[in-house]
């Protein structure tokens, strides 16, 4: 008989980082209940609507194959590398080129090609806090060390000293993410410029290139006609990590890309783009499937509905905020993120679950004290879950 | 200025190793004729007919959405999991668990993610050669050391003896592939109970569990009736790790899955539940798309014409064998693995390409002085081909 585990010591310390979010995904009342159509489930950004028609109607029509090779392996296809680079074209301003997109199976793909082609073991990679689930533990999953860089608890905004402080020389990356899930802060261009200065003064000063890695996949849920500044517009050395799940509230089929934006020194770029082709294979061939490829020209153009989705964000922070929740409004991104109404958010959300309301609790996002709720729930479990809410505040303040 | 390289260390090194493969696909005559409808291509295991109508019938029919969460987040859905299960009771004769069934985005992803659950820096892989490209790179990536075994030059059999001492106290998993790209072997059972006694007694003296990770990817590929011999029959520290990619022949729909044999400890297959789903979370959610899993039910019963692949590999075989090459013939898989007729196997194949025939150097799959065919070339490319390779051997011989 062996004594030893039977799993990777790697991985075991990876489920140690990742133990919050895995319990509330496999031991809360939510994990319970997943699924189960008579919840009002505001948990996750997942759809609770029927998908676009145009969706559905894309993937049928480019099922269809128009030669021999459709469905062999299609790496970046070079039809879909030209769209993106027209579409970032048009919306960015800048003139991307193809050769710099690699089409990826979503951003959570993009995120791991990126860190495997630029860091090594012993680097260090920043996030901002309150982040995104799992920043933490896919850099430590790429060997690097996780620094956490806490955003302004006010305004939610970028605190630039804290990042300037946090680099050191073993700084490889700082992820960013605008706008900013959980808290739907679009950062300003000023504070991007700050970012910008800090890390062009920092690389220098080093002797090694920190490049800014920004998560982009909410950046088309814009409220109030807000215009979207992109992090990677201020700075050259930037990873534009771009996924179709939100904008199309189609999670399921894995579609984004990783665009190297063209104000990158061309040598920088010409050594990256094998680089990222290669860590495309080397994280178990991150491409998208050929279909999504193939479907581009129609899925591009696609979109939910954002005015819907702010007219849900309008009506549920006017109704919590009656209620005596407090909550700001966010700028961007399916969520709200109210205070709990009593300090320990995840007693908060159970006593929600009691009411068949279902959100994620604030710890699971570094935000204790906090409760985040994805407008992607439908208006009827919207209208269904008010009074829960309702019910649940006076409980926990009685 | 920085003075440091834009790219990580890792991934050059990892491109070290894959320059072989790298530049036969970047810099081969056939990198610049790739796609070329007029080129008679048997480079890679790419479909060159039309797909199967039941592939895209499915594909059409499962894209319509049957409830609002269609295309949520999909993870290993319990109705894939549960027809494997089905599919692996009925042709294993095993009663595989649905729980113990990982669907992933094909077998390379499948492969990652097994390395991932199980192995750590320092650990060491054996893998047999000749082997599929990429086990050496993404042994490697995983950041283990690759130890190479050579399989029998004359059988193409599993070398027990050289196995047995390349194990060391590091040694975590072997990886084993059967039938065998490039040699199209189906290692019999003897072979395999020899090496399950072997991984057995070198796990117990060793007091760490070593894994046989066998990549099954052709397992469906097989000619003239033959059973098949599952390497996870025999030694229940398996993971079998398979893809519809061949089977369907559409490499570009990433569908495969791995599967833990019930005769698996339960305790080991309850740790490795956990780390396998965390592993495809940290290898960049390494799922099927959602529209994949929900057409299983159609595509796990679909096949491309093997009779007739088949028909091709008797027809070349004598066709190849009738000019005075020497090969042998495969058991399974797509690939036949004649010797080339003069010792540089790339220059040979540069010869074939100026007759506009495009095979693979055998140098790519370490094995120099030999090319591989692949038999997904259509009857038309074998009809136009066939004299390109009689010119080419006549020249060669000269």
């Amino acid at each position: 008989m062996t004594t030893s585990q039977p799993t990777s010591r790697r991985i075991a310390s990876l489920l140690d980082l990742a133990a919050p979010v895995w319990r509330f995904f496999t031991q809360s009342s939510y994990a319970r209940r997943i699924g189960d159509p008579t919840i009002c489930d505001f948990a996750v950004g997942n759809p609770h609507e029927m998908p676009l028609p145009g969706f559905v109607e894309a993937l049928r029509k480019w099922s269809v194959p128009q030669h021999p090779h459709w469905y062999a392996y299609p790496e970046s296809k070079r039809s879909a590398q030209e769209i993106v680079a027209a579409s970032l074209r048009g919306w960015r301003g800048l003139p991307f080129e193809p050769d710099d997109i690699f089409m990826t199976n979503g951003a959570f793909a993009a995120l791991c090609v990126a860190l495997t082609a630029t860091v090594d073991p012993g680097d260090e990679v920043i996030f901002i806090s309150p982040p995104w689930f799992f920043y933490e533990v896919l850099i430590a999953a790429a060997g690097a060390a996780p620094v956490r860089v806490k955003a302004n608890p006010e305004t939610f905004d970028l605190d630039l000293d804290a990042i300037a402080e946090a680099i050191t020389p073993r700084t490889r990356a700082v992820i960013v993410n605008s706008p900013n899930n959980p808290t739907g802060r679009i950062y300003p261009p000023q504070a991007l410029e700050g970012l910008a200065r800090i890390l062009t003064e920092a690389s220098e000063r080093h002797g090694r290139r920190i490049y800014l890695l920004s998560d982009e996949a909410y950046s088309r849920i814009i409220y109030d006609g807000r215009a979207y500044p992109s992090p990677t517009a201020l700075y050259p050395h930037s990873f534009l990590l771009y996924t179709y799940g939100k904008t199309l509230l189609t999670p399921g089929q894995r579609l984004g890309y990783i665009a190297l934006p063209p104000t990158m020194p061309p040598p920088a770029r010409e050594q990256l783009r094998i680089a990222i082709f290669m860590a495309q294979i080397m994280t178990g061939y991150a491409f998208p499937n050929a279909l999504l490829q193939h479907a581009l020209p129609d899925l591009e153009k696609l979109s939910i509905d954002i005015e819907h989705l702010q007219h849900k964000r309008d009506w549920m922070v006017g109704a919590l905020r009656a209620m005596g929740y407090e909550l700001h409004v966010p700028e961007g991104t399916f969520y709200l993120l109210p205070r709990a109404p009593m300090p320990d958010d995840k007693a908060f959300i159970e006593m929600l679950a009691e009411e068949n309301v279902f959100c994620l609790p604030g710890a699971v996002v570094e935000m204790p004290g906090y409760f985040r709720i994805s407008l992607t729930a439908n208006d009827g479990m919207i209208e269904r879950g008010l009074p829960g809410f309702k019910a649940a505040v006076e409980r926990a303040r009685r």
